[in-house]
């Protein structure tokens, strides 16, 4: 059994890491912390969590997260890299649901998250956690940094692409739309049903973290310059994001081929899942699933192709990728305790 | 394993029972009929189950049902009556999600489902599925009438007040509330989203299908002639039923007694949580779990207690309890396959 | 032209008066007031009044309100009463659409609202603002304390079943829904989409501040001592307000003698609607307008009658209610400015 | 008076139609047909217009349309061109809500619609409603093709842009997002609540009617050939319309100077909000109203400029727009029975 600790599990990223791991057969939840709410039973705050999830909050103090095979972060940006330290030179792995360890470019980091980078050895050796992409690293990893929801969606749609030099690397468009968790757990009148239902807008269209994190990783794909245009949207609803993006092919490719760039990179992955060519995912077709869904049009067979991706941006968007993680970290098949079906309607 | 078969399998039961029974370990789907889906991968259909489901519809001629262990008729009323007889002398189990064997009481069935019953003889053997007031009847059971969603709340709900004769039986009030599932998957234009949305009402208040279903089994608990106002109402959310129960106390009892008889009975039951005096359970704490919840109040001490039951009614209300039934019929744990973490958020 | 102040305009009560007096014909929108607030354009808060409303928020201190002709308080309990006196001094009239001036029981105000009423001689000729049951004091009134939202669907509800003598005063239940606007704009977890959506849930069933209320107002109906067991409710959706009444009849009524009672008490009533006998109104019917519309049922023709009632709570359960109100006390007809058709879908 | 005819009362369009000129101080409501609903009250279809609108749907042979001063058509494309002729040779205006006047183009309507344009004559002359960019030919036209809701804000949000010729006109990009009442009230499987609530989705990404329409339409703005991609999603409400324009920069504009160009084309317009640059215009801000807004985005000083569009569907999306296309035909004022204000929240 793995022990388990999670850092900061009061929030949905948190709350997500407890319904995935507590079905995990191969994980022993050890400690949960939360400086606030320190001795509340977890299922108190979380009434779907009774009869799953024996557990209480504690201070941190209390937490002898040290004793922990792993930690997880689901926290705001600045607690992993304050903490991450002391956990690796015991020994502890380490995954950080926040941004500490997705960035190399400390510039970046500290430009959009306003703070300085206290952590910078570390990060050098974090591995992004990205398994389709990167799964040899993270197997050797002592720290991750898991992706942002948003970038998974936008990666893995757009290599199969780039990695094969088929479209114009530097215009580049990704439309995405979120389910409100994305913006977490917070008392915010802007993501109140009153004020989020019934409507739609874009947010942050003149620039988010999320845009630096996505080149910094495309780049990885391709020798030429990337160019990247971003724009994220709030959906009136839970979970589930949906990404529509959009390149410029570069070469004369047939639909057959286009669509065999896809499948061919993604044939042995159990959590991509590749759909006939014009074929229109639906966020909930992933819902509470570790499972992204993707698949490619072409409009009026120009020269623009279309990718569209849906995932659940709890799951293979954050915590589900998290644990994915830690299975290949451990040495477990990659699924387990990832089997979940969509939950459908 | 079991081999299982599905009759009518498009609507939202039978999609819920293949999500359930998709990872039920002890499960072996076999056949799932569709007379106008035949030859359509189930997962076309339904791309939430692409990678767990790789059936296809059938017709039933081709579905070879008599070579299942059990059948599940997730149909409308009329189908179940009509097939059971030759299904039972072929040795099959049945578990008829629809009404065709709830109701005893024959002259009921048909003045409310408007056809004639053309099966008593198999009607009077068969076992009302309620594993919590009807366990050892369903483990010896050759066929059974999966209760309705409404029912399930609110038998739970009164059972523990009329067994011990604390309430006056015939004057109970159920208030309840529906998600838009629990109307099923129809082209019915009052089931849209821009109809249901944002909206509420009640519906079926002069008279519903569900009352007596509910009486009859309510009058099993108590001498007294039970009375009983249900009043449905349409909740413009997917899944979850929240029901209001309202009874007059007719002995003299404190809060901790009255926690007491709900605690008692319920204390062994591994579905059935019995919340703190006082809480108010949310639907999303059962979300895709076989999981019923319930909370006592009694407002300004008086004679009136409220009881709060809430359930996914697609599983408890439906698909999850026709699966606790399966296991109880074949030996297994009850619990098999069901031990899904509610969703949440 | 009526000169208009609204102290606290930033929640939803107050936006929703603004929406209504924007095209008032004889409201001239001349202060409104926020501390916070000061300097900002209203329709920069709310872009959806840009073109409509020019003002900006005002400290109190800048806002004149002396000068208006009437003051609404939209504003959390303790604030109406702090000012309203050296206003009414002023010969302004005050319409309070907090609870200061509804409860002419001082002991219970002050019990369910945790403070000491700082106002109680005002308090004594303050009209309760329900205008169909209050019409000439409210012409008259120098001071309204304008109904809750619930109480104002509870007491026109029951008002002619207690009027004609016809049901049991003393065991009264009302099982209310209502959107999540009621709770206000605030930044609250409990109110966020994502705990609030695809859910439901019942709130204060032990007891909430619009029980007193209720009971002060329907007491006067009766001579019989009034019992009341009232249950909230809150439904994943914006606006909106659905009572579902329970009363037992005392009496034999045939089912056109109990539409008469309605159908008489409301016949020159502008925002009554009483639908056929066996109806079920939609809270949507009534989206964005003033209209309350009920429906009678009588479940197998026995001795519980049941009252359906819908209302938009932000307009005749608040902001349209108050200017109701204010048309009464200023001459006007009572329906100016209020002729909003719901809109639907 | 202008006397008002309404063909196809029984959809969206048509009970928004008949929510506006319920209130509007010229229309006089005569006749709306239905030849399913013959004698039906249009009230008890839709409880929203009980006490606005006392018309009874008539069968199309009783409804004495050619009596009217205009008709409007809220049907299925086929049914206006088939009645138009008579309508105009009777001297009666026409405006349709549907296709059948919108493209000049006559082979793409036929490829896109199926069916052969029976009425290529009084196409000729028949004017494309958008008043914005059409007004004086709306002035004179005897009948309107009023514009799709999608084209309604790919032209107004690109219009600008194209006109100034600082953009390449051959890469338009328009990623938009409706939601579920653009698909129209029909009992369709895939509009229901349950299947469309809480999730996301596109629909029509390789080819949709609004292309050509909007193409043709792009065209006149241009001497450069139009390109265009559009891409239609699904948003889980039940109006609103979000559209995100993106258009490449051939000119070195500063961002004010891009501003200046919305400005000045729309400053005069009554129901086109230019926000200020960089601000995220909701649906919600323009509910139930037919204002239709739009902001300018750049994102990181690059070349890309973004036009967010928001919209009500139903209303500048088609029946407001329509109605503000008949007041000019009529030399009333643009706006009169338009000035709603929107709902929010």
């Amino acid at each position: 059994m793995i022990k388990i600790g999670i850092v900061g599990g009061t929030g949905y990223t948190g709350v997500e890491l407890l319904r995935i791991l507590a079905t995990h057969p191969q994980a022993q939840l050890t400690a949960i912390t939360s400086r606030k709410e320190d001795g509340l039973p977890v299922a108190e705050m979380y009434p779907s969590l009774r009869g799953h999830v024996d557990l209480a909050f504690s201070s941190p103090e209390k937490a002898k997260l040290t004793e922990c095979d792993v930690v997880f972060f689901a926290t705001p940006h600045g607690v992993a890299m304050a903490q991450a330290p002391e956990l690796v030179a015991a020994g502890v792995k380490v995954i950080d649901l926040a941004p500490d360890f997705r960035l190399q470019d400390v510039a970046q980091f500290e430009k959009w998250y306003g703070m300085t980078h206290t952590c910078t050895d570390l990060l050098k050796e974090a591995v992004y956690g990205l398994p389709e992409l990167n799964r040899a690293a993270i197997k050797s990893a002592r720290i991750i940094g898991n992706p942002g929801c948003y970038p998974t969606t936008m990666q893995l749609g757009f290599y199969p692409l780039l990695k094969a030099g088929v479209v114009d690397a530097g215009n580049l468009i990704a439309d995405c739309k979120s389910g409100v968790s994305g913006a977490g757990r917070k008392a915010d009148i802007g993501l109140l049903l009153t004020e989020t239902s019934d409507s739609f807008k874009a947010y942050g269209v003149s620039g988010h973290r999320h845009t630096p994190e996505t080149i910094e990783q495309l780049q990885y794909m391709t020798s030429e310059k990337v160019g990247l245009v971003f724009t994220p949207h709030l959906v009136p609803m839970i979970r589930g994001m949906h990404s529509t993006l959009y390149a410029r092919l570069t070469k004369d490719l047939t639909n057959e081929e286009l669509q065999a760039l896809f499948e061919t990179a993604y044939k042995d992955e159990p959590f991509v899942d590749v759909m006939p060519f014009g074929s229109h995912p639906e966020t909930r077709s992933t819902r509470a699933s570790n499972m992204l869904r993707l698949a490619l049009h072409r409009p009026a067979n120009g020269n623009t192709v279309i990718v569209l991706v849906v995932q659940d941006n709890l799951v293979k968007g954050s915590s589900g990728q998290a644990v994915q993680c830690m299975n290949i970290m451990f040495g477990l098949d990659e699924t387990t305790g990832l089997k979940h079906v969509p939950v459908m309607p």
